[in-house]
């Protein structure tokens, strides 16, 4: 931590930070320039971050230099995270796809996708059934029965399945039935829901908020790991930006800049990054030769009928395309699909 | 709701849609042009949504020409909505200031902070019990214990008292205590929080998502009013940018805007718009002058030791003067303060 | 200047940089903490800005402290600079309202309108004869005819005017007709067009570039500066947000953050800013209230053939009503109208 | 073009609209629905978009349906174009990486940079001969001298040589020493720029605005096309949003969005999209994979005394590297490097 003094800064305003930071045990390193005076905090900055020091007299600017996240924090784990989901590992050797439609609508639907997507390579069948809508008025998801849906597919299949909760009632509901929790988008500041699934030991799926920075996104998911749940994988799904040719912008740096400050695995979801059926692929391919751990994609037996988020589901016939060319592109990367 | 088709759109597919369109009952309107070939539908476009008609044969785009939310929207409500709390009414002729600490800290804090901001004009005393912080690792609240000691700060002064809640517990033990629950910027799309304070009935505060757009924060008022709760106020306070002088960009405009598209009353946060104490008193004007309805504005009896947001925090001399010299700024607006 | 070390930097690397700084004749200042080693740098940091510090083994990150601006820093030059166009002082007691069409069309339509905004209370005729527009088939203005035209306007009714100027030879036309010339928006950070508008010596109205930042703004402006040309004016106009309701955000806070780092004027354009003509009143309002200097703001005698921007321009009975409107604000804020 | 009509439109504002339309020689076609009226017009509507119909009595909103574009347009022009560049054709069966050094800084460093980029695989000369930078106080190029250096590489090695401009005075001095010109991202909507280096008749390549959306960007494409200079070809480097990890957010999904809407070739630049070398090669992969016709890679004989970004440049070695990893990605998408 950092303290950049006003260039007016008097000599006792700089005594009296001084004063504050060795109060509480810590050192104060000073650095009196001609324009400007900083003052170097050594010590455990948790001590005094609640003294408020920008409004201090005298104070321009703090600037902290270490991160907020710890236990996600690739400083203090150097070595990357493999996060086990029924029988598969995300962060390790495969390029695991998850895929499934946007929301469950019926046990037929599920378990037509599930043999369909695991004939095609992926690994882990998606579908949600606790549906966030913008609109009260739009289809909210099958909720448990949806749930229900999800599990005898897995039953039938063997492929583990995840589901987005939204409420703790979700939670307590979704244990029994799946192998993953997602956090969407909207709720990944939803501090409260990140605690709950912590306390499940459940592996979680963390997508990416909106307008959340990359240290905010690391800092959600040390809410998760802070209940002692190391099982957490980031997923970047696109960020608002002014730019409406695609529904949102898919960061695709973010996946570098997580493998240089994080042990956990990242995937990408190119399906609600675009909200367009022909960018999923190009946008697929990109997101393997990036470097991400997987991908999740929305396929449905029929996206004309789909009750949300038709227009980017893949069929399966190209769903299985896009396997297909995907393998050489994964296999550059060293991983297997 | 129109539907543009591509310019080699063929004859088969525009009758497609046509087809589609009158099976449901609807009216399909064709304009072919040169270029392009559109077509407006008319009647209960719901009917017709879950039919994905953008990745039908030969579309374009669809461009909706109709709001979502309707109980919020000013076209079926032209008056304006007063919403009121206690012996408050917000959106009438009063210009009504929120003000408290960004944490509840103690009794005596909260008291001393109601007795004085009353002095000063505010009419409603505020102060978080349940905090959502970025990190896991800051203080998170005094959760119930705050919410007693805001209800002890009522009772003390007959200032009405909001709290924002975060889960389905916070609102639980907050009914018991507060006049008016605050969902923040963090919730605003947790719908499944939006319907449980509809269900309450108490009044209820909608900060502004930090990425929403002003469609979506309506959509998110229309969950909480689709439960039978008519009682919502906005409260703009700041959307993310690529501006950093700023912690947030306070979206001046979203109140007239508010203003033309909805019937609810919208207040203005300056203290979280820009979090910092020296931009509070200019922007508190600009939005008494832009014809905000009330304002929220933090403040602390010692900003220094604050637990949570101190260097925005107003102390109480402070929170007076800007009272002070609102007021005249008030009065030509036709509002009292 | 601090340079942060990575956490397992070696002895050597540190000293590695400790040894480039005082090769420099700079001051380096150690605080090694037990995470992560911090230097300040102490001297002219111009000296070692070559050095790429960023990329030296064991850095990470480089944190600046001082501004890259001089001569617009508020540090350096703390009183508020008044310019002057003519015989209109910006940054004084009047409150300088600009206006004037988007597009200068005819003879006839600047007289007019000179008139009518004299007549109101403007203090400077705007009028814009190289029009920058989206597209290459829309009308791009009337040029050197156009700038004839404000100038027989300026001497009909001895309003100052101000044109925007887009290239070198816009420039040297210009100087010839106007009292102050405009940089738009898009040719914020064009540094070429910065220097020459420097290098006249007439007062320069700098609008704020769609995405710029402040730090850059500010640095922009000390383009013009550094040719000798201290008569610069800020503009601020909107930037580019995810926000849709209006063409713009504007950022209103920007006003009383440049009254905080630098000295020069500020106005506001709210026209520009939302695009939409029923938030210009409610707008100016708040730009007045929260300090601006003058307000820009677009009138036609027509909007409805207005060949550029008419959406957002207001009648001159809006203008003369919005003026009246005005008047009592800016006398609260000690300026006259 | 449609025109959407107030909920409460009379039938006067209805009729008034349409003798509008009509009486410019086109066709209105009304679609009267219950909630509200949409007007489509079929016919050239360059005629009627002076009329400013935004504000015409009753008007909601106007949404226009073709692109303003049209010589950019793939429409109008299905079959991909290639720019050819000296010997090198780019959008055609060739990956082309453009590299060299940020700043033009000594005829040795632009030659050994020449030969050392040519023997990895690259087939343009980079190098800034004017630079825009931020601060006036930084390092501005060498302006012509730094243009005859690069062509003494050409000479040298064969290589086309590219140079931003960013005058017309420099568009005067390039066309005598270059190849390809460029016009840098804070010169995008510098139309007079484009219609000068349009003029020019040699290949230009067109970067992407910070916050210009791909709309604008074709239609400032659209500018240099228009003077009768077909050979445009695009570089996505980054959009401007809230995220701080990267300089500018590199919009991966731009690659796909422009194959859609027009023919031109585009290009990616992760060097500048990032500003930090470790991201360049995993991002330089991404840009491969989603379908990109060439690359620009800074890279400079020693980045650590770089004049300018070098801690985004590679050195020689990093740069033969990465060419050789991308070799098989281009291999999977057809091309050759």
């Amino acid at each position: 931590m950092i303290i950049v003094m006003k260039p007016n800064a008097s000599e006792a305003s700089i005594k009296n930070i001084v004063d504050m930071i060795t109060a509480k045990g810590l050192e104060a390193h000073l650095s009196a320039g001609k324009e400007v005076t900083i003052i170097g905090v050594v010590g455990d900055k948790s001590k005094i971050v609640e003294q408020n020091l920008e409004i201090a007299p005298g104070v321009e600017k703090i600037v902290p230099v270490t991160e907020t996240y710890k236990l996600a924090n690739k400083k203090f784990h150097p070595e990357p995270s493999i996060v086990t989901v029924g029988n598969v590992e995300i962060g390790g050797k495969d390029l695991v796809i998850m895929s499934g439609p946007c929301a469950v609508e019926s046990h037929d639907q599920v378990l037509e996708t599930a043999i369909a997507i695991k004939k095609a390579g992926a690994k882990i069948l998606r579908g949600g059934a606790y549906k966030p809508r913008t609109s009260p008025y739009s289809f909210q998801g099958l909720e448990e029965e949806g749930l229900r849906y999800m599990k005898e597919a897995r039953e039938a299949t063997g492929l583990p399945v995840i589901c987005e909760v939204t409420s703790l009632e979700a939670i307590e509901s979704a244990v029994k039935y799946v192998d993953m929790l997602q956090i969407g988008a909207r709720n990944m500041q939803n501090f409260y829901l990140l605690k709950e699934v912590g306390k499940t030991g459940l592996p979680v799926l963390l997508k990416r908020g909106l307008s959340a920075t990359i240290e905010e996104w690391l800092n959600a998911s040390e809410y998760i790991m802070a209940e002692g749940n190391r099982n957490v994988v980031l997923c970047e799904r696109g960020i608002r930006t002014f730019e409406t040719a695609t529904r949102n912008t898919l960061d695709i740096s973010a996946v570098p800049v997580i493998k240089e400050k994080s042990h956990l695995p990242i995937i990408v979801d190119p399906s609600h990054a675009t909200g367009v059926r022909n960018y999923v692929k190009p946008l697929a391919k990109s997101a393997v030769a990036v470097g991400a751990d997987g991908l999740m994609i929305e396929t449905h037996p029929n996206p004309a009928t789909a009750l949300s988020d038709g227009p980017q589901s893949l069929t399966f016939p190209q769903f299985e395309e896009l396997c297909e060319e995907l393998r050489p592109f994964a296999a550059l990367m060293g991983k297997s699909l």
